[in-house]
């Protein structure tokens, strides 16, 4: 059976531009495993680690007119944006290089012996060891920041981890430049180029998460395509973390004090997030809390306005285009939903924003469960409530999620009870902001109860370095046996507990 | 259908006692996790957790004599190991109390906001929050360390978790004793009871894992047991963190150098590690690799000596009796397997300590899996080597254990690359010493690569916390809706990184 080929397609126009690759062959699987793992021990250099991914960054900068070129060529979306992107990309490539230089998430703890417990303590040193090589399942809404040289293989790398990166098939010539930068990196600080090894192909991906060398997995993408990759990673005979970020609707919550002190800016500013990048982001707000009434109805109006003048927008591909127009078809004929301005097609490559609106006492009565799931593309569902009862109604209904963002007055008596209530469906909790526009930073997180999130870690920010880690305790174990890490003068200079 | 009756049952006579309870229904479980998740509120107040958790501790240390006389009944495990059991129990419980009143364990993070970043930082506040209510599977062979009081229930209680403690059915009475202290210590410190509930069952610890309102387990038992509940909570609609510690091995390697400084020593040192508390430790060295020659042959007479004079001993129930007599008879039947002292029944309720010895060029020639398997009880699996590459060929067949033992000479060649080789294997690494006997401190590690547990984490030490929780970020958050924990002039004097 030949392979099947890997096109690159411009979604502005839908055709195939080129051939990029072939779909990798369960033994090519193998073979790219197997390289990567024989990188393990050259990664295990920590200073080594730490210049991979400043060579890696910089030579991406050097590229950055290359880079964006062919991302803008297969994803459409414009080089502002994609601009920013890499630059988020090799920002982030540095930040892993600093936490690994300055070695806090290697958590070193060392309890010195004492008779007087119960039972007595030895003498026990403790740091954070790379659990092996890592899977990493490009996005497909962020060709750079979560694909190729995206968080997952920046954090995996500072662990020490070589990854074996399956691309995402809406973007596959610029994951082959990526990929090629940072081999090109590797080689450049001395390290194998196999610390990162590239791969296509949908059957390439499952086969992928099932190969015994493979210690651990990052996802992002869809709720279906990451379900069924995660319980494949639980069945195997030795199950695999797998770091899964699925899908998010993002709930928004405008009290009515809010929306009577800003209704309209509240609007606007709405319009603007979910119509962001087309709408393609994971934390775009999807759903939306409002209070029916005139000052609801400003928020509204606002909102219908700024949407309305939104321009026709190119999806990642005509795959999601199809799905966006299904997806908000089916949610628009639904008995009491209304589109004070409809998504639908623009041109024959293109969609235009729009919005939905329901009352929640429709949404409660008739017990809709699609209002409820992400949708990804412009669109947002409004729910119109007409008391404080019926949004902690609506709450309960809402599954985890990225974030959760609050719209509140300077003084508002609902501000502390919506917070509390809105906390524990999500990972990121907002108030008066917009949750699109992640900031890579330590006390990020990005992650959230399931389906947001398959585990309780981060996929942005320097803790997502603790991902693909595992803590060794060495017991009673002579100084010079130890590992630098550990020993007893610490000549690498680390932040320890010492107990 | 009448709900079955659950017995406590005396292993040195193998006679029921008493009736303690009955097994749990669907409809009790959903009772009992719904009780417990009611509780969860006045748990969030850390104050009364460290309170309770020192209640709790205060209680049982008060109930001794009761408590170990209700243990001893059931396990057969003597009022000696019984009382430092319980100490190590009490202790871990005030350990986790004074971790709850020093926080560092909610990993406070504050990073400021930063315009020059790409993207720009907002202010970032993050925190970790506890998941719900955790299921403890409790372990047979440790009635209270690692059961209804133990290491689970107390790291639980400290991350704000309230617990459902499934009883193990080889001491419900003692179960039914810890609980009922626990749920006293709740009331004396203005806690709901129900933070603690306990429930007994097979069918029930199914229905357990996947009830809704469960948010986390943790368990400690057998692979096959721990594996269906790992699976199960996998399958869920919502999957959660399993936490198992299924089986272990626990390698120990043996230099040449080593058995000719002191082969008599080790070989004495094997006996009493390995029959310590009958073999019944999940840390007992199962797997020995020892220098064959004259040198190794001193320390294989020494463990004869020592492990001959081991008087019979009672296990923890007859079912566990029958398994080690069978598991240790399909052993010892194997060609090329020799037991220089032989494993088997001691009187009709006892069984005799023994260990069997096969040569590693055999083991790897007949390919031999049973002698990599762990043997619940008293014996161990001698394996003599022939040169240093048998011993890596050996090793590479060796399962994921929670500690890998190395007894090296004080100037040793072979140390440094066998200590690498023995890494990768397990989450404690020990240098001339031995794997029974964890000690419950900061930089304790109780976990390694599967089937040692199913995921990275510990169930011994104050890192064990880390299990429950799931951080959350607050954006932009006006100082008055925030908790506490992240407020900008840190009322609760909480230790935080600022960025």
């Amino acid at each position: 059976m030949a392979a099947e080929p890997v096109w690159s397609v411009d979604p502005r126009t839908g055709k195939a531009r080129e051939q990029v690759a072939v779909e990798a062959s369960a033994e090519e699987i193998d073979q790219a495993v197997r390289a990567a793992h024989g990188a393990r021990a050259a990664l295990a250099d920590r200073t080594a680690r730490a210049a991979l991914l400043r060579a890696a960054a910089d030579l991406l900068d050097a590229a950055a007119e290359h880079v964006i070129e062919a991302a803008d060529a297969e994803t459409a979306l414009g080089p502002t944006r994609l601009t920013g992107e890499l630059a988020r990309t090799t920002g982030q490539l540095r930040l892993f290089a600093d936490a690994v230089d300055e070695g806090s998430f290697l958590d070193v703890r060392i309890d010195r012996p004492d008779q007087d417990r119960t039972p007595p303590w030895p003498d026990l040193r403790r740091m954070k060891i790379p659990l092996g090589v890592v899977a990493v399942y490009a996005a497909s809404n962020f060709p750079l920041a979560f694909s190729v040289p995206g968080g997952d293989t920046a954090s995996a790398l500072a662990a020490g981890c070589p990854v074996v990166v399956k691309a995402h098939p809406y973007h596959p010539a610029t994951s082959e430049l990526c990929a090629s930068l940072l081999r090109r990196a590797a080689a450049e600080v001395g390290l194998p180029e196999d610390v990162v090894v590239l791969v296509h192909g949908f059957d390439a991906g499952v086969e992928l998460i099932r190969h015994p060398l493979v210690a651990a997995a990052g996802f992002t993408g869809s709720v279906e395509g990451g379900r069924a990759l995660h319980d494949a990673a639980a069945a195997r005979p030795v199950p695999i973390p797998f770091h899964g970020e699925l899908g998010s609707l993002n709930p928004v919550v405008v009290t009515a004090a809010a929306a009577e002190e800003r209704g309209a800016d509240i609007g606007a500013g709405l319009a603007a997030s979910m119509t962001l990048g087309e709408g393609q982001f994971c934390t775009k707000p999807g759903f939306v809390l409002a209070p029916s009434g005139e000052a609801g109805d400003r928020l509204v109006s606002a909102l219908t306005d700024a949407v309305s003048e939104t321009e026709p927008g190119v999806m990642l591909s005509q795959r999601m285009r199809g799905a966006f127009l299904t997806a908000t078809y089916e949610l628009a004929i639904l008995p009491g939903v209304t589109a004070p301005v409809h998504p639908g097609p623009g041109g024959p490559y293109t969609v235009n924003a729009g919005f939905l609106a329901i009352d929640a006492r429709t949404l409660l009565e008739e017990g809709y469960r699609t209002p409820l799931m992400e949708c990804f593309g412009p669109v947002t569902m409004v729910v119109r409530y007409a008391s404080r009862e019926e949004v902690t109604s609506v709450l309960a209904l809402v599954p985890g999620s990225l974030t959760a963002t609050l719209q509140a007055a300077e003084e508002d008596p609902e501000a502390a009870s919506l917070l509390a209530e809105l906390a524990p469906l999500a990972g990121r909790v907002l108030v008066n902001g917009w949750p699109t526009g992640v900031a890579v930073a330590p006390a990020q997180h990005h992650g959230g109860p399931y389906p947001a999130t398959t585990s309780t870690s981060t996929s942005v920010g320097t803790t997502a370095v603790e991902r693909w880690l595992r803590p060794i305790t060495y017991q009673s174990t002579p100084d010079h046996l130890l590992p630098p890490e550990l020993r007893d003068d610490n000549p690498l200079g680390l932040p320890r507990r010492e107990s």
